[in-house]
Order: structure tokens, then C-alpha cells, then sequence
């Protein structure tokens, strides 16, 4: 198979994880004769600095005419902590997804068996736990209108949905679920906001047609408790962006750490993938970073944009290997681990390829 | 002291849990010779029923001429699955919020000793944990414009603050902050949300102001996952209303349930106490529902509505050692609780007024 990859490390902690994501993705083409063409570009703080544009048109453009791409992460903390910041680097990211038109993001909750002993919840409630989220990402508050009265005293975001919006992203969540345990959790505060209303509604027509998949409307309030208190009732979840975003990040906790969860965002053209972990400024460039995120992004890549499930395959279980002989990140580390078995960035890295 | 309470049990559970709460203050004002007056009123679907009205005119009269008020719970399935019913019982409780000024919810994370192994996270990640979440409660996308169009293709909600809105909840959190354990964080998602920019930006403002009091800012998702990783860190955490709606139900888990969760809403005139537990259709009407909650929303009002610290301090231990003694809800109980143990609403609730 002849493809071309992007690869755009971005900003913090992702120049050091995305080299190992593509390390992975070379020693696939090797092992199975495929011919990975690789290119770089840059986004975010990165690019700001370099460009003053957080997505050059240079960027955009190698994106469009890439089979595929491999992110790292985003943001720095100068913008964080100056909220009046015009040009920040998230606009980069938030523009390549609606340029793209990448609205549906796949999170797997990927849980290791090594790895239930990292986590903060009890084993016995995470064994067994399989989510995979649906998170619209092309909608929502994100990308509705924004606005800032002159003298600073209001200011306001658009929350909206267009109903085939909905519709889009509901279609493949449920495909998905047909394919996996056939239950579909659909968040969503219909209670109070108008936007869930028509998101539940168009949902509730879509499980007609659905009928073989159990469907449950749940409360984002509701939700976010219940993925802490049984995490194991969750199949596909789908929800809007925000509540997506919210949920996701709690959900790492299933699989022990944010180091550990890669994400896949598809939609009209190439596919995106990336670690759902920060830019994480403060250990940036200390080679403690988990780089399995990024690894087991290129592995969801070859899966999802180029179909190789085998490949895929040997990528997750070089990391579930890795793991199994005991090599540990920090962040996945606990008291229990002997300090000899706790890797930087790099050694990890070359233990998975290994 | 002579006081006028309202008592508003609203919906499902919300009729079964309240009745314990208006004992625990009767029981309270018999042993220190107060006189608390009681009346009564109807709110959510139980007031659709009756009067086609959400929120009567006569409650929220009844309510701005009270001292303090005890609430329940609001909504009802038959709402949630008609995403078009132009009446909803929550509109009820949105605007008594609204129409007293009820601007700062206080939720407290108080965790009994006795319940750490009821909950889904481990012991050694809750213990030590004490959190006061301060949720803004008038504002945000809750009660910004919504909009529908015609053909139902599109919908919004208008998520915004003013300036005076963040601020004075603000000072409420840093005010609480000073003391307790002098840390603050402010929670947001100032990386996307203009609404965010400005609330960071009146916060960072703030902070000098209370330099006494260690300010940190904190991203919602970011926030999410922190919230189970690692509770023990948080002090005050201070956010909007979405968010604090989210995270708040989140950290039911960190006190072992929903069912273990009073709020104190606070503002411009009279105090309005509930548990943070919702109606609970599937369990209403079975005696099956937690009336802790209920009880400690009314130690909250004596503390918080009538400064009486002592008499509160008076209903927190009798909760506290109820649970010494063993007993147990469901909601409570665990695999190693005796059945004989696990106590109906009504037998709960008598144990604690004993
Ligand atoms: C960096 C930020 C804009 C982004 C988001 O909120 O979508 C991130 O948190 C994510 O989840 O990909
Ligand atoms: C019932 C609902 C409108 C309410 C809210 O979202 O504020 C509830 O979830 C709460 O937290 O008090």
C-alpha cells in the first residue's frame, strides 16, 4: 500500500511523542512492505512563533493532499494565562477539524489489563470496562458565534446545532454500536438546553430505524456520575462537543492515565488522529511523557484511515506486551512499580518498536 | 429564634426525602426552643398537574415571604422523552432561582469516614478529601436566549455572563476560601469559550486582590479528570454554571452517592436548601430513596440561612453516626453490608431523628 502521512507534532509535549507515533507507522511499512510516504508541518504556539498563524496555509494545504495525518498536542501556557490573547493556538486546531470537516471524533476507552492497577477507581469496577465515545467536533459552542462587548463587561458564545449535524455523527455511532455491544448512550441536558432538544429528537427518530440497538437518553450531569460509579454499562456513547470533551478527559481515568487514550477524527476527507492528552507544558521537553497515546494513535490511523486492521493490531499488542513485561511512563506508574522499570519518553518508545 | 420555612418537595423522590428533612428541623427546634413555622407549596410537574404552571404565582410568593427554604427534587420521564413539551418542570426551579437572586450554589463534598469503601474510587485516592464547590447558578447558557427555527432544522442557546455575575460569586468563593484551606481553583475553558476569557480575566483580577488565597485555573476536561484522579488537591473550586452542574454530579462518587448531597443556594434574599439529587422517577414512591440528603440541605439552612452552627453541627453527627451504627441505604450499601443493615426512606429517616 502506497500512502502519504502528515505529521504535525504541534506544540509541548507532542514534538516528543508524535517522532514515536511515526516511528511506529515506519516499522509497520517495513514489516508489511508498505510504502509510507512521511511529510511535517507545523500548528499552534509552534507556528505562531514561526509564522504568526497558528494554521498557516501551508499546513492546511499538505493536510488536504495527505492520505492521513498524525497530530501531537496543542497550547501553551502564555495564552492561558492571558485571556485577552487575540491569536492563540487552539484557533489551529479548530480550524484544521472544520477544514477538514472532521466531525465525528472516535475515543476508544481502551483498558489494560496491566494498567488497572493505575487508575484511581477500584479494579473491580473498571474490569471489563469497553466505551467507545462519539464526540460531534464540528459544532456546538465551539465554533458558534463569539462576542465581547467594548468596554469588557459582557461577553457571550453560541451554542447551536443544525439537525443534519446531529444526524451525521448519530448515523455512525450507531453503525458502530451494530458492529460492537448494541447499546447506544446518547448525552445530552435536555432538561434546559434547546440545542439537546433537537439533538435528542433527532436521535430518538434515528433509534426507530435503529431498533437493533437498545438506545438510552441520558443527562450530562447524570452521565458524568455514572462513568465514575459504573463505567462498565457503556458501550457507544454519542454526545455533542463540549459535553464530549468533558467526558472523554474524565474517561481517561478508566484507562489509567491520558497518556494512554488516542483518538480518530473523521468526516468528509482525510482522517486526524491524535492523542486526547494536552500539549502538558509543565514536563514538556523532560522526556517524561507517555508516547503510548501517540503509538496507539498511528496504530487507530492504519485501522481506521487505511483499513489495515492487522497492522493495526501488531502496534496495540507491541504496546500491550511492552506493558505486560512490566515497562512503565510515570504517569502510569503506582507504588508498587520498581523504579528500574519506569521509562522516559524514549526508552518506552524503543521498547514498543523493540 | 422564631423563623417561616417553605417547604417545597416537588417531584418523585423529592416527596419522600423532603419529609425527613422537615423532621430533622422540627426535631431541632423542639431541643433548642426555636420556633420554626412550616408552610408548604407545590413546584415542577406536580405543579403542571395542578395548576398548569410550573412555578405558581402562590409558591414563589410564598417563597420571597419565607426565611429559608427546603426543596426536593424536579422532573419527570414523561418530560424527558418529549423533547418538544413547550412546559417542563425544570423551568420551575430556573426561574425561583432566577426571581430570588440565587446566584452562588454552595455544594459541599462532605465524606463520612464510614462510606469510603462505598464509593467506586479507592480509599486511599478519597481520603482526606474535603471540597466546597461554588456553582454559578443565574447565569451562563441556562438562561440565555434559545432559539428554534420554523422546520426544526436548527437550534440554539446563548451561553453568557456580565462581568457583575462572575465577580460576586467570585468573592463569595474567596471569601469561603480564606477559611478554609486558602486555595482556590477557578474552572473554565478560556482556550475556546469568550464567556470563559472574561471569567478568568475577573478572577486573575481578583486573585490580587486575594493574595492570601493561592489561585490556580483549571480547563473543564482537564478539571473532569482531575476530579477522580486525584480529589484530595481541590479546596474551593469556583465555576459557571454548566460546569459546575457537571463536575458537582461527578463528585457525588467522591462521598459515595448522589444520595449524600445537600446545596445551599444563596443570593439576594431568602435561602434556598435541596439536596443535589434529582427526582429519581425509576425509584420514586418505593421507599427506596436516600433521605440523608434532604437532612443535611436542612443542617445547611440552619448554618448557612439562620447562623445556627451548633444546632447544624446537631443533625451532621446524628447523620454521621447513624452511619457509625451501620445503617445503610442503598444507594449506600456494599457487598459486604448485612441485608439487615439496608434501611427503607422512612426507617433511615427515623433512625437519624432517634
Ligand atoms: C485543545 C482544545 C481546543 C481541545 C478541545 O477542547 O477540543 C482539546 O481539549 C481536545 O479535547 O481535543
Ligand atoms: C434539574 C436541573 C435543571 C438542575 C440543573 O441542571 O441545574 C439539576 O441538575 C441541578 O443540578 O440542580
Amino acid at each position: 500500500m502506497k500512502k502519504n502521512i502528515l505529521i504535525i507534532p504541534g506544540d509541548g509535549i507532542g514534538q516528543e511523542v508524535t517522532i514515536w507515533g511515526k516511528q511506529a507507522l515506519e516499522a509497520i511499512a517495513v514489516k508489511y512492505n508498505h510504502e509510507f510516504a512521511f511529510d511535517e508541518a507545523i500548528m499552534g504556539h509552534t507556528a505562531i512563533e514561526a509564522k504568526g498563524n497558528p494554521l498557516p496555509d501551508e499546513t492546511l494545504e499538505k493536510a488536504k493532499a495527505s492520505d492521513a495525518i498524525l497530530f501531537g498536542a496543542i497550547g501553551h501556557a502564555k495564552y492561558d494565562n492571558d485571556p485577552s490573547a487575540k491569536i492563540r493556538p487552539e484557533q489551529g486546531l479548530l480550524k484544521i477539524r472544520k477544514e477538514l470537516g472532521l466531525y465525528a471524533n472516535l475515543r476508544p476507552i481502551l483498558l489494560f489489563d496491566e494498567l488497572l492497577d493505575a487508575s484511581s477507581l477500584k479494579p473491580e469496577v473498571l474490569r471489563g470496562t469497553d466505551i467507545l465515545f462519539f464526540r460531534e467536533l464540528t459544532g456546538d459552542v465551539y465554533f458558534g458565534e463569539k462576542k465581547r462587548n467594548e468596554d469588557n463587561t459582557f461577553a457571550s458564545d453560541l451554542m447551536n446545532y443544525h439537525r443534519y449535524e446531529v444526524e451525521r455523527i448519530a448515523r455512525k455511532a450507531y453503525e458502530a454500536a451494530r458492529t460492537r455491544g448494541k447499546k447506544l448512550c446518547s448525552v445530552d441536558k435536555a432538561n434546559v438546553l434547546e440545542t439537546s432538544r433537537l439533538w435528542r429528537e433527532v436521535v430518538q427518530e434515528l433509534a426507530k430505524e435503529y431498533s437493533d440497538v437498545e438506545t438510552e437518553h441520558m443527562f450530562i450531569d447524570n452521565a458524568a456520575m455514572q462513568l465514575v460509579k459504573n463505567p462498565k454499562k457503556f458501550d457507544v456513547v454519542l454526545t455533542a462537543n463540549l459535553f464530549g470533551d468533558i467526558l472523554t478527559d474524565e474517561a481517561s481515568q478508566i484507562a489509567g492515565s491520558m497518556g494512554m487514550l488516542a483518538s480518530a477524527s473523521i468526516g468528509d476527507s482525510t482522517g486526524f488522529f491524535e492523542p486526547i492528552h494536552g500539549s502538558a507544558h509543565d514536563i514538556a521537553g523532560q522526556n517524561k511523557a507517555n508516547p503510548l497515546a501517540s503509538i496507539l494513535s498511528a496504530a487507530l490511523l492504519l485501522d481506521i484511515a487505511f483499513g489495515l486492521q492487522e497492522e493495526a493490531k501488531t502496534v496495540t499488542t507491541a504496546v500491550a506486551d511492552t506493558l505486560k513485561a512490566g515497562w512503565r511512563t510515570g504517569d502510569i506508574a503506582n507504588a508498587d512499580t520498581p523504579a528500574d522499570k519506569i521509562l522516559g519518553t524514549n526508552e518506552m518508545g524503543a521498547k514498543v518498536l523493540e
